[in-house]
């Protein structure tokens, strides 16, 4: 490759270039960001759209004596390119390649470690408010989607930003959509002259708007910014997805993120998948739900897309509700919705249940109200990497009080479930893995799954030595471990609250256990059994398996659980050495 | 008592007075609440500034078929007053008496469960369109604080609210105050003419402002919102504490919440404890490290006053920084700082944690960050009941990588827990109890607390049977309970991450086990201890100790432990009883 790009190795190389060198520059980033995500697939979209910002983010201030912090980072592919990373873009969401998101451990250019959206603005005011104390100077800035502005926590900084008089620069990206449309009235707002009224009332000079994508406008717009002694907000419009036919043409998402493709005279040659997801069994249990009971409703984060909810949404336009990017809320109205007798659904992915943690425990929870959680992309979520693992949601969400808590092992499992939940008096959780559904492996249809009560038994040894105890799709991998093993019993855990007594009292009659689980150890399934044992004086073996005490990064999911032990090969080896050690 | 109030069973008795006797009713309800409020403590100061607002809101809206939702419910005694709970109110916050907030359990006419601030607006979002889901009638409004408008869960539902279109009505009760005085640019805001142009902008209709203790403008005010088939605000002024000389002379909390008091000949006497607290503790030494080391800063969502944080915040004024009821930006804020070089401590409740805990997985510890959380009010909180426990800390927050976690026994632990916080390179928890500091047993001192090095052994046994493994000053009821009993040992395991192995594993091989905490049992320290010992292919007898599986209501902390065998004899008949078992 020849151009300006292959001889840009650091911010610096970019404030040397001619101005009118820029556009060219632009131009590299685009075609370099369209191949690499053609490639490997990546969030493209946003990134495509902030090409010219990021360029005149890097010719205005001087990073890293000047903090760029990119919310989400979902925008910054061309500061990737920019800042070192260019040779090794390929490998880009892949296994020991470079990151999805940003990520201060990759390079020092980034300011923030950023998956989750929102936190921009806060961690830029610290960042400041930490330099003035320590005496260093240099700028800070905070580039935020508009997508963001529905979220409480931009808003929490947005305040307390307006509130300190310290010169933070917040550019706003404004793509006029989240992964989708926006929602609510901020958005709207955005598009009037009371944008500039709505930011003056927060404490802030507001510079704009801006056309995005016109370097002559945005360089002299940032530099006055930059000379700003107060707060201040540069509104720069742009384009989502800028650049790339197939993107600028799906209003839905502007080609938010894709899998790999081929750009070819014009056309874009993908090659989907075509098997089905849990998520997508999920929502068609819904449509069957909501068919016949006309109190369920369903209500999402921002996820019409990543839950497959978007046909649901065109059949049901008044029963799903798109709140944004704005996890609290979600899970506040839901509590509303099941309050006044509706049967709210929330259709949310584990990580992004965390920032709803306090909702679900004091909103839902407390009062007992009957709210569904579908948790999506609950275990190893792959090339979206350690942001974004769903990690968290059985050993925080295992010790509330009243909130059941159970995991599909099939696609089959997945209607009665929901059916379970919905008719139930309080608040339920049902997590399933991202991904594929698997099979109906004969055992399962033998053991059953039009009923979800209590564990299941997959397979009952005659002479039972050991019990593999899994939760979710791992118990597949746990009946492929027991083939051919002598006395080895597997049971598909299927509840976490309430656990199945009998069955595991059953389990550990046979004195040796292995608990298998895509969820931290600390805390999980695994501990639950053991504060089960402890209670009723039972002492087998037990051996926990599930992911570990670090967080995982990007990788594939596949290759991760087999390291992980968390394959047949992995339980077989874990039984073995555990009944060795009871000899 | 004579009056008007004796004879307010119910809001229709509101509505049937003479509107001439309503402000005779608002006199009888202060009185009252000043009168109760001496007599049991309670959160006095907003409730006295509602009262009009409460009358006028039960004179215009019908509850329960119109739903009132208030935020928190700090300001609701009045309503208790007049929903027929008036003869119990002189139980209010103790045991099996009067609850501190609002609960639908106690009464059809509390709408809302609300002990955390900010949920108001997305309940009612979420209330009103359950309702239109099932053709129900009926007005749904939301009562919010304005310290409640820093928090971003409020402006999530507000922007939700604002894009619905729906007749939401917010009453803004603005006293110009949280706790303490507000934070950033809104409260500012609220004072001018912005306040219109900012709801406006979110999509609501504007009314106001209107005096909030003028019933005469205020029912025609209400009475406009209830006609409204649109969002809309109701801008209502009123002050903290009206009526009540000592809370109106308050400038600083305008006696947010008071203990019990007595008001006699227009003096206030007050029996203070006047005992040190775990909180003062943690304040001295905070002192004591600012004063060394320039890199310290505070950080407090709105807990100056509660943390013990005036005396620092005067002498710091630029050191420690109150951002408002804001959880998730205290956090995020925090990660700046400490990304900047800076070394905060985030001062916290265990309880308002669960605000932030996405922040503390994704902004802290997935970076690294050297944040020290203060956790205050871990573990039973006495008056102010379910929704302030501190209960979910240690199971939540020990499942994270990098995070280290320990709690002090007595206030001697505190500076060098701080220190050793302060000089670690990644994150720390310190978990402290509401109340006062114990004295120092003599085992305590002659185990020393000038190092936090992992357990701490306060009594060794002989011939070890059993061995107390304990959190926190729980450790001293370990100490009286192993008082007497042979081949008792007492471990203080002083750290949940990471935990001292080697001193477990010596409990362990004694052969019996009672591990006692101040927080859930499930996925708690024991469930962590569980997961060493089958880690170790160790298998003691084991019992756990702490918090049930159930939300614990108000009470007095000290029963409850009783009650919850969270006390010497408690400890003391668990460990026989397991000993028992041993046979």
């Amino acid at each position: 490759m020849t151009g300006l790009l292959p001889r840009i190795l650091s911010p610096a190389d970019v404030r040397s270039l001619p101005e009118s060198g820029l556009p060219q520059l632009c131009e590299e980033l685009r075609e370099e960001i369209i191949t690499v995500c053609g490639r490997v697939g990546g969030h493209l979209g946003a990134s495509l759209g902030a090409v010219e910002l990021v360029v005149a983010l890097h010719r205005v201030f001087h990073s890293p004596q000047d903090a760029l912090l990119f919310d989400v980072g979902h925008q910054a592919y061309a500061h990737k390119l920019l800042t070192g990373r260019r040779e090794r873009m390929g490998t880009l969401r892949q296994a020991g390649g470079i990151a999805p998101f940003l990520d201060p451990r990759e390079s020092p250019l980034d300011a923030l470690a950023a998956g989750h959206s929102c936190t921009a603005v806060s961690a830029a005011l610290g960042m400041l408010q930490g330099r003035r104390q320590l005496g260093r100077a240099g700028h800070v800035v905070a580039v935020l989607g508009d997508g963001a502005l529905t979220g409480g926590l931009s808003f929490e900084g947005l305040n307390n930003a307006g509130g300190s008089h310290l010169p933070l620069v917040v550019l706003l990206n404004d793509n006029q959509m989240s992964i989708s449309a926006n929602v609510g009235a901020i958005p709207a707002l955005l598009r009037t002259r009371q944008a500039r009224a709505f930011f003056e009332a927060l404490g802030f000079t507001y510079l704009g708007p801006v056309d995005g994508h016109d370097l002559g406008a945005l360089l002299p717009v940032l530099r006055e910014a930059r000379q700003s002694s107060r707060p201040v907000v540069v509104h720069a419009m742009t384009q989502k997805g800028r650049g790339f036919p197939p993107a600028e043409a799906d209003t839905q998402t502007r080609g938010h993120a894709m899998g790999p493709y081929e750009w070819r005279d014009g056309k874009l040659v993908r090659s989907r998948g075509g098997q089905r997801t849990f998520s997508e069994a999920f929502a068609a249990a819904l449509d069957d739900a909501m068919a016949v009971d006309p109190r369920v409703v369903v209500v999402t984060p921002a996820m019409l897309e990543g839950s497959a909810l978007v046909g649901l949404k065109a059949r049901y336009p008044d029963r799903v509700h798109d709140v944004g990017i704005a996890e609290q809320h979600a899970v506040t109205f839901c509590a509303g919705l099941a309050a006044a007798g509706a049967r709210p659904v929330c259709a949310i992915y584990s990580t992004f249940l965390q920032r709803a943690f306090d909702q679900v425990v004091h909103d839902v929870c407390l009062p007992g109200l009957p709210v569904v959680f579908a948790v999506d992309r609950a275990g190893l979520v792959g090339a979206d990497g350690a942001t974004h693992q769903g990690t968290y949601d059985v050993s925080s969400l295992r010790a509330l009080p009243g909130l059941s808590l159970m995991a599909p092992v099939v696609g089959e499992d997945v209607a009665p479930m929901l059916a379970t939940a919905l008719a139930a008096t309080g608040p339920s959780v049902i997590r399933f893995p991202r991904g594929t559904l698997p099979a109906l492996p004969p055992e399962l249809h033998a053991a059953g799954t039009g009923s979800v009560q209590g564990a299941r038994w997959l397979r009952r040894a005659e002479a039972p030595r050991l019990t593999l105890v899994a939760l979710g799709p791992l118990a597949l991998a746990a009946l492929e471990a027991a083939q051919g093993e002598p006395g080895w019993s597997v049971l598909d855990a299927r509840w976490v609250s309430p656990l199945d007594a009998p069955a595991l009292r059953e389990a550990a009659a046979c004195g040796h256990v292995v608990v298998v689980e895509e969820g931290t150890i600390r805390g999980g399934l695994g501990s639950a059994v053991l504060e089960l044992y402890a209670a009723q004086g039972l002492s087998p073996r037990v051996r926990l398996m599930g992911l570990p005490d670090a967080f995982v990064p990007h990788g594939d999911a596949r290759t991760q659980r087999s390291e992980l032990g968390l394959d047949a090969a992995g339980m077989r080896q874990a039984g073995r050495a555990l009944l060795e050690m009871g000899r």
